[in-house]
Protein backbone atom coordinates (compact mmCIF):
# COMPACT_ATOMS: atom_id res chain seq x y z
CA UNK A 1 0.00 0.00 0.00
CA UNK A 2 1.39 3.39 -1.45
CA UNK A 3 2.42 5.56 1.65
CA UNK A 4 0.57 8.62 1.45
CA UNK A 5 1.81 10.30 4.98
CA UNK A 6 4.64 12.25 3.14
CA UNK A 7 3.33 14.09 0.02
CA UNK A 8 0.31 14.10 -1.76
CA UNK A 9 1.56 13.33 -5.22
CA UNK A 10 -1.29 10.69 -5.82
CA UNK A 11 -4.35 13.25 -4.81
CA UNK A 12 -6.72 14.63 -7.77
CA UNK A 13 -9.17 16.80 -6.96
CA UNK A 14 -12.50 16.48 -8.24
CA UNK A 15 -14.10 19.94 -9.16
CA UNK A 16 -17.01 19.41 -7.60
CA UNK A 17 -15.20 19.43 -4.37
CA UNK A 18 -14.85 22.84 -4.67
CA UNK A 19 -17.61 24.19 -7.67
CA UNK A 20 -19.56 27.26 -5.56
CA UNK A 21 -16.61 28.66 -4.98
CA UNK A 22 -15.20 29.63 -8.87
CA UNK A 23 -14.92 28.24 -12.10
CA UNK A 24 -12.97 25.55 -13.67
CA UNK A 25 -10.01 27.85 -14.22
CA UNK A 26 -9.87 29.23 -11.10
CA UNK A 27 -10.05 25.91 -9.76
CA UNK A 28 -7.32 24.13 -11.28
CA UNK A 29 -5.17 27.36 -10.82
CA UNK A 30 -5.99 26.83 -6.59
CA UNK A 31 -5.32 22.85 -7.25
CA UNK A 32 -1.95 23.98 -9.05
CA UNK A 33 -0.74 26.82 -6.54
CA UNK A 34 -1.32 23.46 -3.95
CA UNK A 35 0.64 20.73 -5.84
CA UNK A 36 -1.95 19.28 -6.87
CA UNK A 37 -1.17 17.39 -9.79
CA UNK A 38 -4.51 16.21 -11.23
CA UNK A 39 -8.19 16.98 -11.22
CA UNK A 40 -11.73 14.60 -12.87
CA UNK A 41 -13.53 17.79 -13.80
CA UNK A 42 -17.39 17.73 -14.70
CA UNK A 43 -18.85 18.62 -17.84
CA UNK A 44 -21.36 21.30 -16.71
CA UNK A 45 -17.93 22.95 -15.27
CA UNK A 46 -16.09 22.58 -18.45
CA UNK A 47 -19.00 23.81 -20.46
CA UNK A 48 -19.50 27.19 -18.42
CA UNK A 49 -15.72 28.11 -19.71
CA UNK A 50 -15.97 26.49 -22.91
CA UNK A 51 -13.89 23.18 -23.94
CA UNK A 52 -11.15 24.50 -25.31
CA UNK A 53 -10.61 27.20 -22.87
CA UNK A 54 -10.81 24.18 -19.81
CA UNK A 55 -8.10 21.99 -22.63
CA UNK A 56 -5.57 25.06 -22.70
CA UNK A 57 -6.09 25.44 -18.25
CA UNK A 58 -5.67 22.10 -17.90
CA UNK A 59 -2.27 21.85 -20.01
CA UNK A 60 -0.92 25.00 -18.74
CA UNK A 61 -1.27 23.97 -15.18
CA UNK A 62 0.56 20.96 -16.23
CA UNK A 63 -1.99 18.79 -14.87
CA UNK A 64 -3.05 15.11 -14.80
CA UNK A 65 -6.89 14.09 -15.01
CA UNK A 66 -7.97 11.14 -13.29
CA UNK A 67 -11.12 10.91 -14.80
CA UNK A 68 -14.11 13.09 -16.74
CA UNK A 69 -17.59 13.02 -14.76
CA UNK A 70 -19.76 12.19 -16.54
CA UNK A 71 -21.45 10.65 -19.14
CA UNK A 72 -24.69 8.07 -18.59
CA UNK A 73 -28.36 8.68 -17.66
CA UNK A 74 -29.19 6.09 -20.26
CA UNK A 75 -32.16 5.44 -18.97
CA UNK A 76 -34.56 7.64 -21.14
CA UNK A 77 -37.91 6.92 -22.88
CA UNK A 78 -38.28 6.62 -26.63
CA UNK A 79 -39.20 10.20 -27.44
CA UNK A 80 -35.18 11.09 -25.44
CA UNK A 81 -32.94 8.41 -26.39
CA UNK A 82 -31.48 9.96 -29.64
CA UNK A 83 -30.85 12.67 -27.40
CA UNK A 84 -29.01 10.95 -24.78
CA UNK A 85 -26.93 9.10 -27.11
CA UNK A 86 -25.81 12.30 -28.86
CA UNK A 87 -25.46 13.62 -24.96
CA UNK A 88 -22.79 10.61 -24.70
CA UNK A 89 -21.15 10.53 -27.45
CA UNK A 90 -20.22 13.82 -26.86
CA UNK A 91 -19.13 13.01 -23.29
CA UNK A 92 -16.40 10.80 -25.31
CA UNK A 93 -14.96 13.41 -27.20
CA UNK A 94 -14.92 16.07 -24.41
CA UNK A 95 -12.91 13.52 -22.42
CA UNK A 96 -10.54 12.82 -25.28
CA UNK A 97 -9.91 16.21 -25.71
CA UNK A 98 -9.23 17.00 -22.12
CA UNK A 99 -6.76 13.97 -21.84
CA UNK A 100 -8.90 11.99 -19.67
CA UNK A 101 -7.51 8.63 -18.74
CA UNK A 102 -11.45 7.68 -18.35
CA UNK A 103 -15.00 8.55 -18.56
CA UNK A 104 -17.20 8.38 -15.60
CA UNK A 105 -20.83 6.65 -16.24
CA UNK A 106 -23.81 7.32 -13.64
CA UNK A 107 -26.17 5.48 -14.91
CA UNK A 108 -29.36 6.73 -14.46
CA UNK A 109 -32.11 5.99 -12.68
CA UNK A 110 -35.74 5.74 -13.80
CA UNK A 111 -36.26 7.56 -17.04
CA UNK A 112 -38.27 10.21 -15.50
CA UNK A 113 -35.26 11.49 -13.39
CA UNK A 114 -32.25 10.44 -15.71
CA UNK A 115 -33.97 12.09 -18.60
CA UNK A 116 -36.48 14.72 -17.52
CA UNK A 117 -39.61 14.96 -19.50
CA UNK A 118 -39.17 11.09 -20.16
CA UNK A 119 -42.83 8.96 -19.49
CA UNK A 120 -42.33 7.94 -15.65
CA UNK A 121 -42.21 4.32 -14.68
CA UNK A 122 -41.59 2.77 -11.56
CA UNK A 123 -39.76 -0.55 -13.23
CA UNK A 124 -36.34 -1.19 -12.43
CA UNK A 125 -35.57 -4.13 -14.06
CA UNK A 126 -36.48 -2.11 -17.40
CA UNK A 127 -34.07 0.70 -16.27
CA UNK A 128 -31.07 -1.92 -15.78
CA UNK A 129 -32.08 -3.36 -19.08
CA UNK A 130 -31.81 -0.11 -20.66
CA UNK A 131 -28.63 0.45 -18.89
CA UNK A 132 -27.10 -2.06 -20.39
CA UNK A 133 -28.24 -2.26 -23.89
CA UNK A 134 -26.72 1.70 -24.27
CA UNK A 135 -23.51 0.85 -22.29
CA UNK A 136 -22.61 -1.87 -25.20
CA UNK A 137 -23.91 0.88 -27.57
CA UNK A 138 -21.90 3.60 -26.14
CA UNK A 139 -18.60 0.83 -25.79
CA UNK A 140 -18.23 0.80 -29.92
CA UNK A 141 -17.63 4.36 -30.10
CA UNK A 142 -15.54 5.01 -27.11
CA UNK A 143 -13.65 1.96 -27.83
CA UNK A 144 -12.93 3.85 -31.54
CA UNK A 145 -12.15 6.92 -29.55
CA UNK A 146 -9.66 4.90 -27.41
CA UNK A 147 -11.58 5.80 -24.09
CA UNK A 148 -12.04 3.26 -21.65
CA UNK A 149 -15.59 3.70 -19.41
CA UNK A 150 -15.89 3.64 -15.73
CA UNK A 151 -19.27 2.52 -14.56
CA UNK A 152 -19.54 4.05 -11.48
CA UNK A 153 -21.86 1.95 -8.86
CA UNK A 154 -24.21 4.42 -6.92
CA UNK A 155 -25.08 4.32 -3.19
CA UNK A 156 -28.46 2.40 -2.89
CA UNK A 157 -30.22 5.42 -1.87
CA UNK A 158 -29.58 7.27 -5.51
CA UNK A 159 -31.26 3.67 -7.62
CA UNK A 160 -34.68 5.41 -8.51
CA UNK A 161 -33.32 8.88 -9.36
CA UNK A 162 -29.52 8.95 -10.51
CA UNK A 163 -28.37 5.21 -10.71
CA UNK A 164 -29.91 1.88 -10.98
CA UNK A 165 -26.80 -0.02 -10.53
CA UNK A 166 -25.63 -0.05 -7.11
CA UNK A 167 -23.48 -2.61 -6.00
CA UNK A 168 -20.14 -3.85 -7.26
CA UNK A 169 -21.31 -6.96 -8.10
CA UNK A 170 -23.88 -5.66 -10.34
CA UNK A 171 -21.67 -3.26 -11.99
CA UNK A 172 -19.09 -6.53 -12.50
CA UNK A 173 -22.19 -8.92 -13.80
CA UNK A 174 -22.38 -6.06 -16.49
CA UNK A 175 -18.54 -5.93 -17.39
CA UNK A 176 -18.64 -9.35 -17.65
CA UNK A 177 -21.41 -9.49 -20.04
CA UNK A 178 -20.00 -6.28 -21.91
CA UNK A 179 -16.62 -6.99 -21.94
CA UNK A 180 -15.84 -10.96 -20.84
CA UNK A 181 -12.57 -10.74 -22.61
CA UNK A 182 -11.43 -7.94 -20.15
CA UNK A 183 -10.33 -5.42 -22.81
CA UNK A 184 -9.51 -2.31 -20.42
CA UNK A 185 -12.74 -0.57 -22.28
CA UNK A 186 -15.00 -0.82 -19.30
CA UNK A 187 -14.57 -1.18 -15.88
CA UNK A 188 -15.49 0.64 -12.73
CA UNK A 189 -15.28 3.59 -10.74
CA UNK A 190 -15.24 2.83 -7.27
CA UNK A 191 -16.20 5.51 -4.31
CA UNK A 192 -15.76 4.87 -0.96
CA UNK A 193 -19.25 6.70 -0.47
CA UNK A 194 -21.20 4.44 -2.45
CA UNK A 195 -19.72 1.15 -1.71
CA UNK A 196 -18.66 1.07 1.59
CA UNK A 197 -21.22 -0.23 3.13
CA UNK A 198 -21.57 -3.28 0.94
CA UNK A 199 -20.76 -6.62 2.49
CA UNK A 200 -18.76 -8.01 0.07
CA UNK A 201 -17.02 -4.89 -1.06
CA UNK A 202 -13.41 -6.66 -0.82
CA UNK A 203 -14.59 -9.86 -2.52
CA UNK A 204 -15.91 -7.91 -5.26
CA UNK A 205 -12.73 -5.39 -5.06
CA UNK A 206 -11.08 -8.79 -6.08
CA UNK A 207 -13.14 -10.32 -8.77
CA UNK A 208 -12.60 -6.88 -10.55
CA UNK A 209 -8.63 -6.83 -10.42
CA UNK A 210 -6.44 -3.93 -11.23
CA UNK A 211 -7.41 -4.07 -14.91
CA UNK A 212 -11.20 -3.19 -13.72
CA UNK A 213 -10.56 -0.53 -11.28
CA UNK A 214 -10.22 2.71 -13.60
CA UNK A 215 -11.13 5.13 -10.92
CA UNK A 216 -10.99 5.38 -7.15
CA UNK A 217 -12.83 8.29 -5.15
CA UNK A 218 -12.56 9.01 -1.26
CA UNK A 219 -14.53 11.28 1.02
CA UNK A 220 -16.38 9.95 3.93
CA UNK A 221 -19.87 8.77 5.14
CA UNK A 222 -21.33 10.73 7.93
CA UNK A 223 -23.32 9.70 11.34
CA UNK A 224 -25.80 11.38 10.75
CA UNK A 225 -26.61 12.57 7.26
CA UNK A 226 -28.59 15.43 7.02
CA UNK A 227 -28.73 14.89 3.05
CA UNK A 228 -28.88 12.43 1.06
CA UNK A 229 -27.12 14.33 -1.58
CA UNK A 230 -25.02 17.42 0.05
CA UNK A 231 -23.76 15.93 3.33
CA UNK A 232 -20.68 13.91 1.92
CA UNK A 233 -17.71 14.15 4.84
CA UNK A 234 -14.11 14.80 4.66
CA UNK A 235 -11.99 11.92 4.99
CA UNK A 236 -11.84 11.37 8.88
CA UNK A 237 -14.92 12.98 9.96
CA UNK A 238 -17.06 9.92 9.11
CA UNK A 239 -17.28 6.25 9.48
CA UNK A 240 -15.93 4.65 6.31
CA UNK A 241 -12.53 2.79 6.49
CA UNK A 242 -10.82 4.33 3.81
CA UNK A 243 -7.38 3.16 4.78
CA UNK A 244 -8.97 -0.80 4.45
CA UNK A 245 -10.90 0.05 1.37
CA UNK A 246 -7.87 1.10 -0.65
CA UNK A 247 -5.66 -1.12 0.65
CA UNK A 248 -7.90 -4.05 -1.07
CA UNK A 249 -7.79 -1.94 -4.23
CA UNK A 250 -4.02 -1.50 -4.32
CA UNK A 251 -3.67 -5.34 -3.67
CA UNK A 252 -5.19 -5.30 -7.19
CA UNK A 253 -3.08 -3.27 -8.44
CA UNK A 254 -4.84 0.06 -8.71
CA UNK A 255 -1.54 2.50 -8.62
CA UNK A 256 -3.72 5.69 -10.13
CA UNK A 257 -4.53 9.19 -8.22
CA UNK A 258 -6.98 9.27 -5.47
CA UNK A 259 -9.95 11.19 -6.08
CA UNK A 260 -11.46 13.15 -3.69
CA UNK A 261 -14.77 13.74 -4.60
CA UNK A 262 -17.30 16.02 -1.65
CA UNK A 263 -20.46 16.96 -2.60
CA UNK A 264 -21.19 19.18 0.48
CA UNK A 265 -23.13 22.42 1.46
CA UNK A 266 -20.20 22.58 4.73
CA UNK A 267 -17.72 22.40 2.37
CA UNK A 268 -19.09 24.09 -0.58
CA UNK A 269 -19.58 27.33 2.37
CA UNK A 270 -15.68 27.81 3.08
CA UNK A 271 -12.99 29.13 0.78
CA UNK A 272 -11.41 27.22 -1.96
CA UNK A 273 -7.96 27.34 -0.70
CA UNK A 274 -9.11 26.30 2.70
CA UNK A 275 -10.83 23.29 1.46
CA UNK A 276 -8.42 22.13 -1.01
CA UNK A 277 -5.56 22.56 2.00
CA UNK A 278 -7.87 20.54 3.85
CA UNK A 279 -7.95 17.64 1.51
CA UNK A 280 -4.29 17.15 1.31
CA UNK A 281 -3.52 17.33 5.45
CA UNK A 282 -6.57 14.53 5.43
CA UNK A 283 -4.75 12.71 2.12
CA UNK A 284 -2.24 12.42 4.51
CA UNK A 285 -3.78 10.87 7.63
CA UNK A 286 -7.42 9.39 6.77
CA UNK A 287 -6.84 8.16 3.62
CA UNK B 1 -51.61 -12.68 -5.90
CA UNK B 2 -54.08 -11.75 -3.27
CA UNK B 3 -56.64 -9.34 -4.50
CA UNK B 4 -56.47 -6.45 -1.93
CA UNK B 5 -58.88 -4.02 -3.66
CA UNK B 6 -62.19 -5.30 -2.14
CA UNK B 7 -60.91 -5.45 1.56
CA UNK B 8 -58.03 -5.23 3.88
CA UNK B 9 -58.38 -7.84 5.74
CA UNK B 10 -54.65 -8.50 5.08
CA UNK B 11 -53.58 -5.41 6.38
CA UNK B 12 -51.19 -4.81 9.62
CA UNK B 13 -50.53 -1.50 11.27
CA UNK B 14 -47.11 -1.16 12.53
CA UNK B 15 -47.85 0.75 15.42
CA UNK B 16 -44.82 3.04 15.01
CA UNK B 17 -46.57 4.17 11.50
CA UNK B 18 -48.96 6.37 13.74
CA UNK B 19 -46.75 6.74 16.66
CA UNK B 20 -46.60 10.48 17.37
CA UNK B 21 -50.71 10.29 17.63
CA UNK B 22 -51.28 8.09 20.59
CA UNK B 23 -50.17 5.22 22.96
CA UNK B 24 -50.56 1.91 22.29
CA UNK B 25 -53.41 1.02 23.63
CA UNK B 26 -55.05 4.32 21.51
CA UNK B 27 -53.43 2.68 18.52
CA UNK B 28 -55.26 -0.43 19.22
CA UNK B 29 -58.42 0.71 19.66
CA UNK B 30 -58.48 2.62 16.30
CA UNK B 31 -57.05 -0.32 14.61
CA UNK B 32 -60.14 -1.95 15.63
CA UNK B 33 -62.48 0.85 14.87
CA UNK B 34 -61.17 0.95 11.38
CA UNK B 35 -61.62 -2.93 11.00
CA UNK B 36 -57.97 -3.07 10.88
CA UNK B 37 -57.14 -7.59 11.88
CA UNK B 38 -53.55 -6.88 13.09
CA UNK B 39 -51.07 -4.84 14.11
CA UNK B 40 -47.08 -5.09 15.06
CA UNK B 41 -46.21 -3.10 17.98
CA UNK B 42 -43.05 -1.18 18.84
CA UNK B 43 -41.55 -2.75 21.91
CA UNK B 44 -41.19 0.93 23.35
CA UNK B 45 -44.24 1.42 22.80
CA UNK B 46 -45.35 -1.80 24.60
CA UNK B 47 -42.76 -0.56 27.74
CA UNK B 48 -44.76 2.70 28.16
CA UNK B 49 -48.37 0.78 28.74
CA UNK B 50 -46.82 -2.03 30.46
CA UNK B 51 -46.64 -5.27 28.85
CA UNK B 52 -49.81 -6.57 30.68
CA UNK B 53 -51.85 -4.12 29.54
CA UNK B 54 -50.60 -4.57 26.22
CA UNK B 55 -51.51 -7.67 26.16
CA UNK B 56 -54.93 -7.15 27.45
CA UNK B 57 -55.48 -4.79 24.90
CA UNK B 58 -54.14 -6.71 22.25
CA UNK B 59 -56.57 -9.46 23.32
CA UNK B 60 -59.56 -7.48 24.26
CA UNK B 61 -59.50 -5.77 20.36
CA UNK B 62 -59.37 -9.39 18.76
CA UNK B 63 -56.28 -8.16 17.13
CA UNK B 64 -53.81 -11.04 15.72
CA UNK B 65 -50.09 -9.49 15.70
CA UNK B 66 -47.87 -9.89 12.73
CA UNK B 67 -44.39 -9.12 14.04
CA UNK B 68 -42.41 -7.79 17.27
CA UNK B 69 -40.43 -4.49 16.77
CA UNK B 70 -38.24 -5.13 17.78
CA UNK B 71 -34.87 -7.51 18.22
CA UNK B 72 -31.45 -6.80 17.44
CA UNK B 73 -28.65 -3.97 18.39
CA UNK B 74 -26.38 -7.12 18.46
CA UNK B 75 -23.28 -5.03 17.59
CA UNK B 76 -21.55 -4.08 21.25
CA UNK B 77 -18.57 -4.45 22.73
CA UNK B 78 -16.99 -6.24 25.29
CA UNK B 79 -18.33 -4.18 28.22
CA UNK B 80 -22.07 -3.79 26.94
CA UNK B 81 -22.23 -7.19 25.33
CA UNK B 82 -24.21 -8.95 28.17
CA UNK B 83 -26.74 -6.41 28.99
CA UNK B 84 -27.13 -6.88 24.90
CA UNK B 85 -28.01 -10.24 25.32
CA UNK B 86 -30.80 -10.06 27.76
CA UNK B 87 -32.20 -7.70 26.32
CA UNK B 88 -32.65 -9.75 23.68
CA UNK B 89 -33.93 -12.44 25.82
CA UNK B 90 -36.38 -10.40 26.92
CA UNK B 91 -37.67 -9.09 23.52
CA UNK B 92 -38.10 -12.71 22.79
CA UNK B 93 -40.29 -13.04 26.14
CA UNK B 94 -42.37 -10.09 25.20
CA UNK B 95 -43.34 -11.11 21.27
CA UNK B 96 -44.41 -14.52 23.14
CA UNK B 97 -46.60 -12.91 25.83
CA UNK B 98 -47.90 -11.00 23.06
CA UNK B 99 -48.61 -13.80 20.81
CA UNK B 100 -46.29 -12.06 17.77
CA UNK B 101 -45.65 -15.28 14.66
CA UNK B 102 -41.98 -13.18 15.20
CA UNK B 103 -39.46 -10.92 16.27
CA UNK B 104 -38.13 -8.53 13.61
CA UNK B 105 -34.52 -8.08 14.28
CA UNK B 106 -32.52 -5.10 13.58
CA UNK B 107 -28.96 -6.08 13.30
CA UNK B 108 -27.27 -2.73 14.55
CA UNK B 109 -24.12 -1.04 12.78
CA UNK B 110 -21.48 -0.08 14.42
CA UNK B 111 -20.80 -0.73 18.11
CA UNK B 112 -20.73 2.97 19.13
CA UNK B 113 -24.43 3.28 17.31
CA UNK B 114 -25.82 0.40 17.90
CA UNK B 115 -24.80 -0.05 21.85
CA UNK B 116 -24.16 3.68 23.21
CA UNK B 117 -21.29 3.81 25.35
CA UNK B 118 -19.48 1.29 23.60
CA UNK B 119 -15.87 2.07 21.98
CA UNK B 120 -15.93 2.89 18.48
CA UNK B 121 -15.00 1.78 14.89
CA UNK B 122 -14.85 1.90 11.79
CA UNK B 123 -14.65 -2.05 11.70
CA UNK B 124 -18.14 -3.16 9.52
CA UNK B 125 -16.63 -6.71 9.38
CA UNK B 126 -15.69 -7.20 12.73
CA UNK B 127 -19.99 -5.78 12.92
CA UNK B 128 -20.99 -8.71 10.05
CA UNK B 129 -19.01 -11.50 12.59
CA UNK B 130 -20.44 -10.47 15.90
CA UNK B 131 -23.95 -10.36 14.19
CA UNK B 132 -23.95 -13.65 13.15
CA UNK B 133 -22.73 -14.99 16.91
CA UNK B 134 -24.93 -13.00 18.44
CA UNK B 135 -28.30 -13.91 16.09
CA UNK B 136 -26.59 -17.70 16.19
CA UNK B 137 -26.17 -17.73 20.57
CA UNK B 138 -30.31 -15.86 20.68
CA UNK B 139 -31.57 -18.79 18.07
CA UNK B 140 -30.93 -21.57 21.17
CA UNK B 141 -33.64 -19.24 23.27
CA UNK B 142 -35.97 -18.41 20.48
CA UNK B 143 -36.16 -22.03 19.06
CA UNK B 144 -36.71 -22.94 23.32
CA UNK B 145 -39.73 -19.93 23.01
CA UNK B 146 -41.18 -21.13 19.97
CA UNK B 147 -40.45 -17.77 18.68
CA UNK B 148 -39.29 -17.37 15.38
CA UNK B 149 -36.83 -14.73 14.46
CA UNK B 150 -37.02 -12.18 11.45
CA UNK B 151 -34.11 -10.86 10.36
CA UNK B 152 -34.64 -7.50 8.31
CA UNK B 153 -32.01 -6.33 5.77
CA UNK B 154 -31.81 -2.38 6.13
CA UNK B 155 -31.14 0.05 3.92
CA UNK B 156 -27.54 0.08 3.46
CA UNK B 157 -28.09 4.36 4.24
CA UNK B 158 -28.33 2.47 7.70
CA UNK B 159 -25.50 0.35 7.47
CA UNK B 160 -23.62 2.05 10.20
CA UNK B 161 -25.80 3.23 12.49
CA UNK B 162 -28.40 0.90 12.34
CA UNK B 163 -28.04 -2.35 10.80
CA UNK B 164 -25.13 -3.78 8.82
CA UNK B 165 -27.45 -6.76 7.16
CA UNK B 166 -28.39 -4.45 3.81
CA UNK B 167 -29.35 -6.91 1.47
CA UNK B 168 -31.47 -10.15 1.16
CA UNK B 169 -27.98 -11.63 -0.56
CA UNK B 170 -26.71 -10.94 3.05
CA UNK B 171 -29.59 -12.26 5.37
CA UNK B 172 -30.21 -15.30 3.52
CA UNK B 173 -26.31 -16.19 3.52
CA UNK B 174 -26.54 -15.69 7.19
CA UNK B 175 -29.72 -17.98 7.04
CA UNK B 176 -27.94 -20.61 5.09
CA UNK B 177 -25.29 -20.78 7.87
CA UNK B 178 -27.31 -20.63 10.90
CA UNK B 179 -30.33 -22.52 10.04
CA UNK B 180 -29.50 -24.74 7.27
CA UNK B 181 -32.24 -27.25 8.11
CA UNK B 182 -34.77 -24.39 7.46
CA UNK B 183 -36.33 -25.27 10.17
CA UNK B 184 -38.11 -22.09 10.54
CA UNK B 185 -36.46 -20.69 13.43
CA UNK B 186 -34.98 -17.91 11.50
CA UNK B 187 -36.32 -15.98 8.20
CA UNK B 188 -36.73 -12.21 6.82
CA UNK B 189 -39.00 -9.28 7.19
CA UNK B 190 -38.60 -8.02 4.08
CA UNK B 191 -39.23 -4.28 3.68
CA UNK B 192 -40.16 -2.81 0.40
CA UNK B 193 -37.90 0.32 1.64
CA UNK B 194 -35.26 -1.05 2.74
CA UNK B 195 -35.04 -3.58 -0.82
CA UNK B 196 -36.99 -2.43 -3.35
CA UNK B 197 -33.85 -1.16 -5.43
CA UNK B 198 -32.01 -4.01 -5.43
CA UNK B 199 -31.06 -5.56 -8.74
CA UNK B 200 -31.12 -9.13 -8.02
CA UNK B 201 -34.51 -8.57 -5.55
CA UNK B 202 -36.83 -10.94 -7.42
CA UNK B 203 -34.05 -13.56 -7.46
CA UNK B 204 -33.33 -13.54 -3.63
CA UNK B 205 -36.77 -13.30 -2.90
CA UNK B 206 -37.26 -16.98 -4.58
CA UNK B 207 -34.29 -18.11 -2.94
CA UNK B 208 -35.81 -17.03 0.36
CA UNK B 209 -38.85 -19.33 -0.73
CA UNK B 210 -42.16 -19.08 1.52
CA UNK B 211 -40.84 -21.07 4.60
CA UNK B 212 -37.89 -18.20 5.11
CA UNK B 213 -40.72 -15.12 4.32
CA UNK B 214 -41.94 -14.31 8.11
CA UNK B 215 -42.87 -10.69 7.39
CA UNK B 216 -43.89 -8.45 4.58
CA UNK B 217 -43.52 -4.85 5.41
CA UNK B 218 -44.41 -1.86 2.86
CA UNK B 219 -44.55 1.76 2.16
CA UNK B 220 -42.73 4.07 -0.56
CA UNK B 221 -39.65 5.67 -1.45
CA UNK B 222 -40.40 9.34 -2.42
CA UNK B 223 -38.32 11.26 -4.22
CA UNK B 224 -36.79 13.56 -3.16
CA UNK B 225 -36.53 11.72 0.04
CA UNK B 226 -35.79 14.45 2.92
CA UNK B 227 -34.36 13.03 5.84
CA UNK B 228 -32.80 9.53 6.08
CA UNK B 229 -34.90 8.20 8.98
CA UNK B 230 -38.17 10.28 8.89
CA UNK B 231 -39.40 10.43 4.91
CA UNK B 232 -40.60 7.71 4.39
CA UNK B 233 -44.10 7.48 1.84
CA UNK B 234 -47.39 6.42 1.73
CA UNK B 235 -47.52 3.52 -0.57
CA UNK B 236 -48.38 5.17 -4.21
CA UNK B 237 -46.67 8.66 -3.61
CA UNK B 238 -43.13 6.88 -4.07
CA UNK B 239 -41.68 4.90 -6.43
CA UNK B 240 -41.52 1.49 -5.31
CA UNK B 241 -43.04 -0.95 -7.08
CA UNK B 242 -44.50 -2.37 -4.09
CA UNK B 243 -47.53 -4.79 -6.42
CA UNK B 244 -44.71 -6.73 -8.05
CA UNK B 245 -42.31 -7.09 -4.86
CA UNK B 246 -45.66 -8.12 -3.62
CA UNK B 247 -46.21 -10.14 -6.29
CA UNK B 248 -42.84 -12.00 -5.75
CA UNK B 249 -43.34 -12.36 -2.02
CA UNK B 250 -46.96 -14.46 -2.73
CA UNK B 251 -45.67 -16.48 -5.65
CA UNK B 252 -43.62 -18.08 -2.80
CA UNK B 253 -46.37 -19.03 -0.83
CA UNK B 254 -46.14 -16.13 1.66
CA UNK B 255 -50.10 -15.71 2.57
CA UNK B 256 -49.62 -13.44 5.94
CA UNK B 257 -50.53 -10.06 6.82
CA UNK B 258 -49.28 -7.21 4.61
CA UNK B 259 -47.54 -4.51 6.96
CA UNK B 260 -47.75 -0.84 6.93
CA UNK B 261 -44.70 0.65 9.05
CA UNK B 262 -44.43 4.64 7.55
CA UNK B 263 -41.66 6.79 9.91
CA UNK B 264 -42.23 10.16 8.49
CA UNK B 265 -42.89 13.69 10.04
CA UNK B 266 -45.60 13.77 7.84
CA UNK B 267 -47.68 11.74 8.79
CA UNK B 268 -47.31 11.63 12.54
CA UNK B 269 -48.46 15.33 12.03
CA UNK B 270 -51.81 13.86 10.97
CA UNK B 271 -54.74 12.40 13.53
CA UNK B 272 -54.21 9.18 13.99
CA UNK B 273 -57.96 8.51 12.30
CA UNK B 274 -56.99 10.04 8.97
CA UNK B 275 -53.62 7.87 8.57
CA UNK B 276 -55.70 4.97 9.23
CA UNK B 277 -58.14 5.23 6.88
CA UNK B 278 -55.29 6.64 4.51
CA UNK B 279 -53.35 3.38 4.77
CA UNK B 280 -56.49 1.25 4.29
CA UNK B 281 -57.55 3.20 1.08
CA UNK B 282 -54.20 2.80 -0.37
CA UNK B 283 -53.73 -0.95 0.83
CA UNK B 284 -56.42 -0.96 -1.64
CA UNK B 285 -55.24 0.98 -4.75
CA UNK B 286 -51.35 1.01 -4.37
CA UNK B 287 -50.13 -2.45 -2.73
Amino acid sequence: MRDFSRDHRWLSINTATVRRQGDLVAIIEACARHGVRAVSPWRDQVADVGLDRAVRAVRDAGLDLSGYCRGGMFVADAAHRAAARDDNRRAVDEARALGAPCLVLVVGGLPQFSRPGSAPSKKLADAHRMVEEEIAYLLDYARSAGMPLALEPLHPMYAADRACVNTMRQALDICDRLDPQRSGALGLAVDVYHVYWDFELEAQIARAGGDRLLAFHVCDWLVPTTDLLLDRGMMGDGVADIPAIRAAVEREGFDGYVEVEILSNRWWSQPMDEVIATCIARFGTAV
